[in-house]
C-alpha cells in the first residue's frame, strides 16, 4: 500500500485524489495546498488529512508525492522531495524554462529518486493501443505520424501570458506523444503559427492555431496541429502510417447513439475537454507510478522526458520567432 | 451481340433503355409502349425505332424481350415471349395473382424460354458481397437474417390500391432477398402491420408499417421489417449473423462528407430511393442477363423464385387477416 | 447517506458492493451471503462487516437493502424486507414464477415499501439517451422498435436447466426495455426460437436463437432478436425508428482505434459482456435508487414493471410452445 | 452539342473518350495517337475515327479538343489549339517548367482560346461539398486544412526520373486543392521528403514520402501528406477546419459492408485508384467543360491556376532541398 502525499488541491488535484483514495494499492494520507481551505475541503472528501509541506515532506508515513500545484512552484517541489528522498510524481511540465527543468532533473536524479511525469496521453486506452501497434510492427515501419490536438476554448487571457505560450504550455503533450510513438527523437522542428481565435491571444504575444512538423534522423516525419477553440468538444486523434498499415485513434464519445432524419445521421460531438476524455489515463498513470515504484517497467514519462519534450516546445517558439526550422540535438 | 426489345417507356424502362444502349454487348433495337409518345421519345434518346408490339415480337432481330411495363400485364406479355419464343427478363412481380404468376411461367417452362425476374437488389454489390461471404461460409453457419426495407415516402393512394398490397408490391424485395439469402425455403411466415403513415392506406385495406418473421425448416429464423416512410433516405439494410461471424450492409450515401460542429458530427441520409441506390443493380443484372443467355451460371431470380416469393407476400397478408402464423409448402 | 445491507456476494454483488462503497451518498454497512467466506471477503475489501440474515434485516442501523442472491431467493427476502419495512433494490426477476412474483410484490405493496427491481439496462448512457429522445418528440411518433441482444457466449448446461428458459432469463431484459421504451403496454407476443448455438440446449428443452414480435394496441410494432452467442462481443443495440426520425444505439468499444490494412479497416469488437457494457448503469441505477428514496420521480422498474416483464416472458415461451401469437392483458 | 477530338488514347484518354461518347450534349468525332494503333482501336470502340494532327486541329468539325498525351507534350498541344483558335481541356500539368508552362498559358490568352486544366479532384462530389460548405460560410472562417494523399503503390522508377519529382508529379493535385479550398494563395512554403518507400526513388534524387506546410498572408495554415505507397487502397482525404465547424471527407468504398467477428469489425480498404476515386469527377469535370464553353462560371482550374499550382509544386522542391522555408509571390 503505497501512502501518498498530493501536493494541490485544484482542479487535477482532484482527480488524483480519487484516484488515489479508489486505488486498492494506494491511500491518500494528506492533502498539501496554499490555499488551506482548499486543501481542508479535499482532505475531508477522502477521509484524509491536512499537513503543513514540512511536515509533510519528512512525515515517514509518506511513501510517495503527487505534485499537481501550480506549474511555477513544480521544479521547486521536484527539489525538496530530492532533498527528502521522497519518489514524485509531477504533472507536467518541470518548468516553462529549460535550465530550471533541467537542473530539477539532475537533482531529482542525483539523489537517485524515482521521478515521473504527468504526460497522461500515454495512459489513454486508444493512444496506448496504437503505441502498442506501432511496437508490434503490426503497422510494419512508421513513416509518418499526424497528431490533432484542439481545445475546446480559449483559456483567459490571463492564463495565457503565464503559460509559456501555446508550445509549452498545450504542444507539450503532442511532442510527448511524438517522441514515444515515433521512438525516436526528432532533429528538426519547423513551426507556424496563427492568432485566428483571438486577437488578444495575439496581442499578448502568442499564437492560438499552430501547426509543427518535426523530422527524425531516419526521415520519419510528423505532422501536429493545434488549436485552442473546436465546436465539436475536445479533438484528439493520432494517426501512425506505416509501410504495411495504419493505425488511428479517433474522438471518444459518452453514448454510442446516431440520430437519423432528414438533415442526415448525426453522432453526439466529442468529449467536452480532458478531464472526461483522460479520465481513464488519470487513473491508470497512477497505477502505473505503483508499478514502477514496485520495480515494473512502465512508459510513465521521466524527468528526461519532459526536458526533451519542453525542449522541442522551445525550439517550435524559437522556429515560430526566426521562420526557420531549428535543429534539435 | 444480344439485340433487345424494351416493352415499357415508363421510370424503370429508361433505365433499362440507358443500360441496354451503353453496355457494348446489347443494342436496343426497338421500344415499345402503350404510350406512343414515350416509346418515340425513349427511342430516339438511344437512336433506336419504335415497333408495335406485333411486329416487334416475331422480329427476327429481336435476341431478347425486356419487360418494364405495368405489373397487370406482365404475365400476358411473358405468355406473347413464349410462343414467340423469345427470351424474356420482367420486372417484377410476374403477376399479383398467384394462379396467374405459376400459369404463365408454366407456359415459359413448356416453351423451354429463359425467363428471369428483376429482383435487381440480388445485383446490388453491398447484398451481393453478403450473399458471398454466407456462402463462402466466412460467417459459419447463419442462424438470423434481419432485413429492413423503407421507403422514403407512401405512393399515391390510388397506386396502393392496385398495388395488390404492401407484401406483394413492397415486401416481395425483401421475401427474394429472404430466400435468396438462407439458401433455404421458410416454412412459415406470420406477419403483423399497421396504418401509421396515412390512415388512408389503412382505409384502403392496406398496411404501411409491417413486420414479418420467417423460419426454416432447419429453424434458421428471419426478421423483415417494412416501413412506407423514411425521414432519412431510401433505407435498405441487410444484416445476417452465423455461429462465427456477422455480415451487414448500410446505407449508401453520395459522398463520404461528415460536417462536425457543436451539435454533433453529421453526415448526409442515405441515397433517395432505388434509382440511385440500385444504379448499379440495374446494370449488373442487365449484364447476367446477357451471360444466362450464353449460358453462364447466374443469380438472376427465375420464374420459379418470382412465384416463391409471391408466395410468402400471399402467406403475409394470409397471417395479416387471420392473425395467425401460416404454413408455407 | 444511505446505508445498505447487500445480500449476494457473488459475481453481480461485488459490482454493488464497489458502487456503493464508492459512491459519497451511500455507505456499505454489511454484506451477507449463504457463503459466508464470500461474504467475508467482500466486507473486508470495502471495510464493511458481515452480518446474519436475522441481524441484519432488523438493525436499525440498515437503511436500505440489495438483494443480489440468486434469483430462487429473491421472492422470499423481498417479503422478508416488507416484513422489516426496509426498501429494497433487487436483481431481476422478482421470481420466475408468475404466481410467486405478483404474490411478493403484493407483499412489498402492502407493506408500503419501495421495491425496485435492477434492470440495468433503463441506465446504460445510450438507451437513456434513446428514451429522452423518443419522449422529447425528437423523432416524432414511435412507429418501429427493434431490439437485439446477444450474449458472447451460452452459459453453462446446468445455469440452462434452472434459468427459466431464455425469454423468462434473457430476453426478459429485452421485454422491459421493449415496454419501457414503448410507453405502452404489448397486447400480443409472437415467439420462435431454435436451439442452434448448443444441441445441449434444445435436449433441455430450451432454445439459444429466438426472434419475438410484440404488438402494441395502438399498432407498434417491435421487434426483438436474441443468440445465446456471438462471436465479436456482446452485441447490445437498440433502433427506434419513428414518423419524424431514427435513434439508434450501437456496440460500446474499449478504444476508438482503427486498423488499416490491405484487408481492409478494422475496428476492436463490442465489449466482451455485460460487467463492462453496464459498468456505468450499475453505477447510475444505485445513484437513482437513492433518489428515489429521496422521493424524487425516476426510471428504475418497479415491482410491477418486474411483474409485466415477466407477464411478457411467459406469453413468449407459450407461443414458442403452441406456435401461435399470445394475447397479453 | 460539343465535337471533340481527344489526343491521347492511354489510360486516362480512354476515360475522356468514354465520358466525351456517353455525355449526350457531346461528341468524339476523332481520336489521335502517335501510336496509331491505340488511336484506332479506342476510335473504334466509340464509333469515332482517327485523323492526323494536321487534319484535326484545322478540322471545322471540331469543337474543342481534349489534350490526354503524355506530360513532355501538353505545352505543344495548348500552343497548336491556341493557333488553331481551338478551346482545350488539358490534362496536368501544363509542362513540369514554369518557363515554358507560363509561356503556352501566354499563348492562350493572346489567342483568346479557353484553356482548362484536368485537376479533377475539383469535381469529386466529397471534395466538391467540401468546398461549398467552406465557401457558404457553414464552418465558420477557415483556419486549418489538412490534405492527406497516398498512392497505392510508388510507379516504376523510369517513370520517376521523368515525372519532375514528387512534388510537380504528385502533389501538384494537392496545391491545387488547397488553393482551391483556401480561396487564398500560399504565401510560403515548407516541405520535407524521405525515401521510405523505395531506395531507388532516393538514388534517383526524389522523395516518396513528403509532408508540406503552406501559410496564407491571412495565417490560415494548411497542411499536406503524401506517399507514394498505402496499404489500404487510394488514400484520399481533407479535412477543413473552421471557427464554427469541420467538415471532412473520408475514403470511398465500393459497398457499405462490415464484416464481424472475434478479431472485431472490418470493413473493405478505400477504393484502389484514381480511376476508381475519381470516376465521377472525370465524368462532371467535362460536363463543366461544355457548360464553360456556354458562357456558365465553373470550378475548372484554368491555365492560371496550374501555373500557380506548379509555382507551388517548384517552391516545395526548392524548400526540400535548401531545407528552408520558400516565400512565393
Amino acid at each position: 500500500m503505497i501512502r501518498f502525499l498530493l501536493i494541490g488541491a485544484g482542479r487535477i488535484g482532484k482527480i488524483h485524489a480519487e484516484n488515489i483514495a479508489r486505488n486498492p494499492r494506494t491511500t491518500l494520507i494528506a492533502v498539501s495546498d496554499a490555499d488551506s481551505n482548499a486543501a481542508q475541503a479535499l482532505a475531508q472528501r477522502w477521509n484524509s488529512k491536512v499537513l503543513t509541506l514540512e511536515e509533510a515532506l519528512f512525515d515517514r508515513e509518506v511513501d510517495a508525492i503527487l505534485v499537481a500545484s501550480s506549474t511555477d512552484t513544480h521544479a521547486d517541489w521536484i527539489e525538496k522531495c530530492a532533498a527528502a528522498g521522497k519518489p514524485v510524481f509531477c504533472e507536467k511540465p518541470l518548468d516553462l524554462n529549460i535550465e530550471r527543468a533541467t537542473a530539477c532533473m539532475r537533482k531529482a536524479q542525483a539523489a537517485r529518486i524515482p521521478l515521473y511525469l504527468g504526460f497522461n496521453r500515454r495512459y489513454d486506452p486508444s493512444f496506448t493501443r496504437i503505441h502498442r501497434e506501432i511496437r508490434s510492427g503490426s503497422i510494419g515501419r512508421l513513416e509518418t505520424l499526424h497528431i490533432t490536438s484542439r481545445d475546446p476554448a480559449p483559456p483567459p487571457l490571463e492564463y495565457i501570458s503565464r503559460s509559456g505560450g501555446l508550445f509549452r504550455d498545450m504542444m507539450i503533450h503532442d511532442f510527448d506523444m511524438a517522441r514515444w510513438l515515433l521512438g525516436a527523437e526528432p532533429v528538426e522542428v519547423f513551426a507556424r503559427g496563427s492568432a485566428l481565435v483571438d486577437p488578444g491571444i495575439g496581442e499578448a504575444g502568442d499564437v492560438d492555431t499552430a501547426m509543427v512538423m518535426l523530422r527524425t534522423a531516419e526521415g520519419t516525419l510528423c505532422q501536429i496541429a493545434n488549436s485552442r477553440r473546436c465546436s465539436f468538444g475536445y479533438d484528439q486523434r493520432i494517426e501512425a502510417f506505416g509501410s504495411n498499415g495504419m493505425v488511428r485513434a479517433g474522438n471518444h464519445r459518452e453514448t454510442s447513439v446516431t440520430m437519423a432524419d432528414s438533415r442526415g445521421y448525426t453522432v453526439e460531438p466529442a468529449l467536452p475537454f480532458f478531464l472526461e476524455r483522460y479520465a481513464a489515463a488519470y487513473r491508470l498513470e497512477l497505477e502505473d507510478f505503483v508499478n514502477a515504484l514496485e520495480g515494473v517497467a512502465v512508459e510513465l514519462a521521466t524527468g528526461e522526458d519532459g526536458r526533451r519534450a519542453l525542449l522541442l516546445a522551445d525550439a517550435a517558439q524559437q522556429s515560430l520567432i526566426s521562420g526557420a526550422p531549428v535543429a534539435v540535438r
